[in-house]
């Protein structure tokens, strides 16, 4: 993922080569974005990606060597980009204004849903992201239910990790339900069905 | 889907070439539900599909004439070998049974997982397959909650239209993290716990 030219240290807010590196990485990474959307990882090309900011393929390898390190730019991207809306919600509210702000970005959860299907295989680049990720989400929820329980707010027969592990599952799994038929699937009520089972009012 | 050369019928049993077309189009099957399961659909070659049965690409071509009715071919195929082991057991049993037989046939959860992850994009050949999969199957088990509120059996709150959708929801995506994490995560569990969370005890 790092660029093979270092570059000079240059003043914050300057136009130099370091800023229109800058500028370009960020281009190519919002262009793998759409072609990994499209196509997926496995057949989306550096050429579409390079066709894409009408620059040569060699252009995009001098900053991204191999097609996986554009990958993991993209990943490490949309991480870096605080699509995380639940910062200072309680669970229920966490959860539901993240589903709804998941709603407003379909193509993002389009590309999450179908690079995660293709990393289930060991082999995959994007296998460890998605299996540490995975890990990372399933114990927040599950310190989340463990706090509730703390506090005499679960439900009777409620077990903290595995209303972890499943609200991250059946999450998902709307989502997926929701990209083949928006219309007919509702994420946020599912979401909010699936809490109120669990916790109780406050 | 259809064969271009129909095949005259013959008596069942026959080593004709009906015996044989039907044999050779079952190794295509085969080796196209391998090669998709590796590479998934976009990125899986007629080439590879044709390698991996020792015969040429215009052979394959022959028996499916492009590479959609192969992918097709290789859904209905599943469907036909009555994976489905749910018959004759109310929800808790026939749920769990079938979450138990899918533990022991990983390859073919990683298959549908990945040509699903695939198929959100509207434009994808088992698009509509797999949405109307969906909606058959969130059919199903809202049919089988409604049953059980008939029958006074749901707990409080529980929406049978939901807690359809949830199931379904929720056991592709505990699937999709055992797939990552085979030891950490267990589908069986999360599927019990979210039906007695669900369900009154019989």
């Amino acid at each position: 993922m790092s660029d093979p030219t270092p570059e000079p240290p240059v003043r914050p807010g300057s136009r130099g080569p370091y800023a229109k590196t800058a500028a370009r990485r960020a281009a190519i990474v919002d262009a793998a974005r759409e072609v990994f959307a499209a196509s997926g990882y496995r057949a989306g090309s550096i050429q579409a990606v390079a066709d894409a900011c009408g620059i040569s393929q060699s252009a995009v390898l001098h900053h991204f060597p191999a097609k996986e390190d554009l990958l993991l730019a993209v990943l490490a991207d949309r991480d870096a980009r605080g699509d995380d809306v639940q910062a200072g919600h309680d669970l229920f509210g966490g959860t539901l204004a993240q589903a709804r702000h998941n709603e407003s970005v379909p193509g993002i959860i389009e590309l999450y849903t179908t690079l995660c299907g293709e990393a289930t295989g060991a082999g995959h680049p994007a296998h460890d992201y998605f299996a540490t990720r995975f890990r990372r989400t399933r114990e927040h929820y599950a310190d989340e239910f463990r706090s509730l329980a703390a506090a005499g707010r679960l439900r009777e027969g409620v077990d903290p990790d595995l209303a972890g592990a499943s609200l991250v599952a059946l999450w998902d799994g709307a989502q997926l339900q929701w990209l083949m038929e928006p219309g007919a699937v509702n994420v946020t009520a599912q979401l909010r069905h699936f809490l109120s089972l669990c916790v109780l009012p406050a």
